[in-house]
């Protein structure tokens, strides 16, 4: 990678993450190859992309504009040839990404930086047989990713320190906040307090206490709203008054860890599967999932402005 | 309760749950009597009340046009006499809560509608000893309650299901999103939740994984976010695509049982409970209580005007 900001990246792989990665890249005005086997990729992209424009932080953008920024080279070894940046997409399967990331790196520049969008693999797995894989990061962004602002990044016992620093570098620079984990967990942090919520979510919902819609409810109009402006320490830290997140932990530390063991434990079985899966088509609908989708990322990028205009009346201050 | 909105509130108790309940009454016109056995509190209230002020939703509050509307009645009896709607916000305790609760209803209006903040206590527990208990209902607020939308609506065996319908009407009639719990479940579903994911949260830090203030950066940042506007079944109703939530289940339910299976189980003992309140206090200070919560309910009331745009902007187009 130069010492400028890097200004050709490769997006490998087409789905739903990788589309998301090549709006974001296009719309900060970097030249972005496309490399999917898909055999109509380039039409399924520019299509998708007209969904995404219309939802870019900032506000909407030319899908035209977006899609010239674009070149489709179905051929890896080409596609990554000049590769400042790849960013990764393919498919959760060990063995596909290990062989992906040998033919990655026997063909990209050794300057190359090679991140990941795998949710589940560290770099100790997925390139363990690379003689150096000192430049494979994980770059995990949340879905979608032009959107969501997150990206864990997580380094391997032999990458390069420098490597890391420049994938925090070059996330900030497309407006994205990077979090870097000091050590590898599996699934990562916000997968893993996704999941954690969920398991009550649907534990609840499965024992009649409320409706998935209430449930929802419950969720967007207390704790999501305040997870959205401060984390749970900094929220626990204020709930305690002026003794922080000390006294509040010291009053109700033991009623925290009795609530611990009064959680649900629920099996996900075939017929609880059958059940939520009706219950989300009938409150939610199915055959709506692009419009719910773009409400979704226009709901989440006003969330994301208001906050940035309180920020910045607060510098200002 | 009259048929029209009530116009007489008491709250009892002017704790921080109570102040907020206090400064959300009186901004939506209603008088408000304060019953309250500690001496200074009308000088505690009219000061904190200003405080509250600022972080009125729909914007800044004369702080002393709010105060114009309460009264302070130290004596419950008294407090009670002429009230359509009770609000009691007394310490969790069970004993005194019963004792409260008798002393309400030997002097509150028959008609009057008894509402507790109580995040523990269902009505067959805090109106046992009440002969007729029908118009005890829990109306459990998100803290701040003048802020934060959510309230949880919880009958007992014996409450009239008129009384519900009346906390649930008075509750939308002064800005709130109440949602009725269909059981009862201990702590409710909100302090579930957020339990579920404060034990990960611990977890993560206590290992090692990130400090507290790249947890707090990662959930505002990603399910923060996120749950502010879909809350956690849409949001994975949304994630399967087409094939929604079912698709979802039926291709990640393997690896979410699983990742059940992996979550934390830290222990909160004393040395637990010093790591983290030194870490919250080096990360958010301490002495800066007050100017920390204005902004988190400034940014809070910034999301909320900002998805209630998108709201009104959709009715329209």
């Amino acid at each position: 990678m130069s010492a400028g900001r890097p200004t050709r990246v490769t997006v490998i792989g087409a789905g739903t993450i990788g589309l998301g990665w090549i709006a974001l890249f296009a719309a900060h005005g970097l030249d972005v190859i496309v490399n999917s086997r898909r055999p109509e990729a380039e039409r399924i992209v520019v299509d998708q992309l007209r969904l995404f424009a219309e939802t870019m932080p900032g506000g909407p953008r030319d899908p035209a504009e977006l899609a010239a920024r674009l070149r489709f080279v179905p051929d890896l070894a080409t596609a990554v040839a000049d590769a400042e940046v790849v960013q990764e997409n393919a498919p959760e399967d060990r063995d596909l990404k290990r062989d992906l990331y040998l033919a990655i790196a026997a063909a990209a520049p050794p300057g190359a930086l090679l991140l990941s969008s795998t949710s589940t693999m560290p770099p100790d797995e997925i390139a363990s047989d690379l003689d150096d894989p000192g430049r494979v990061v994980v770059g995990h962004p949340f879905n979608p990713p032009h959107v969501i602002p997150l990206v864990e990044v997580v380094g391997g016992t032999r990458t390069q320190p420098q490597a890391i620093a420049e994938a925090v570098a070059f996330y900030r620079s497309v407006g994205k906040v990077p979090v870097v984990l000091r050590k590898p967990v599996p699934r990562f942090v916000a997968n893993r307090l996704q999941s954690a919520l969920l398991q009550e979510c649907i534990h609840l919902v499965r024992e009649g206490v409320v409706t998935m819609e209430e449930l929802d409810r419950v969720v967007t109009h207390s704790i999501g709203l305040r997870w959205a402006t401060v984390g749970p320490f900094e929220a626990f830290h204020l709930g305690g008054g002026a003794g922080g997140l000390r006294r509040w932990l010291t009053h109700l530390g033991r009623g925290l860890e009795q609530s611990w063991q009064e959680l649900g434990h629920p099996r996900l079985t075939e017929e609880c599967i059958d059940f939520l899966g009706a219950e989300a088509d009938r409150t939610y609908g199915s055959g709506n999932h692009d419009r719910l989708s773009v409400e979704r990322d226009l709901k989440q990028n006003a969330v994301i402005d208001a906050l940035s205009g309180i920020e910045s009346q607060r510098r200002q201050s």
